[in-house]
């Protein structure tokens, strides 16, 4: 999954911060991540996403989101439920999750 | 910088997430990363850091905070805020830094 910076609004808004270990398991993955990111981007309430991982295996992909509620829909959402299911059985070794408030944030510009 | 799950305690606790591209110059940089790991993990307040660096220069960081105070005072250390400079200079052709407030985890071990 290619992303790059996301352009998000001004605080306050939502983060979920994904922090996996993938498995040798490749089989689906690519797919079901570039269409749990079209679905994604497809709701109400999303604003963005940044991803990247290591050749390791170990990834952080952090999305950003207008309000709890929009998080605990997409949680919610049957596909995104399946996609979660084989990621728990297929993908990944471990993850961890966390919700978090984004109070306040700075970007540095090439330009500077 | 190789890193991998941060254990951090129970919600609340404070992410600063920290996304960068590099650029092409790798003068110092690696030695620098450590540094900062190290003088950071010894800092009243660190609760762990978590990162990840795709092949393509993007990376994301996750540093995790006891409070606001203590990222405050991580953000001026004298050091840091050399490496800050040179990260700006030379480092990184852009970043964005977001500090949240983590309200809620969740992990899903292996054994599940």
């Amino acid at each position: 999954m290619e992303t790059a910076f996301a352009a998000t609004p001004k605080p306050p808004y939502y983060a979920v911060i994904f922090s996996s270990q993938r498995s040798a398991d490749d089989d689906g993955y690519d797919a079901m991540a570039a269409r749990m990111l079209e679905l994604a981007a497809g709701r109400d309430g999303f604003l963005g996403v940044e991803s990247a991982r290591a050749a390791s295996g170990f990834g952080i992909t952090v999305s950003y989101w207008r309000d709890e509620a929009a998080i605990l829909a997409w949680k919610r959402d049957t596909e995104h439920r399946m996609a979660q299911l084989r990621g728990r059985q297929d993908w990944y070794t471990h993850y961890e999750v966390r919700i978090a408030r984004v109070e306040r944030a700075y970007t540095r510009p090439t330009s500077e």
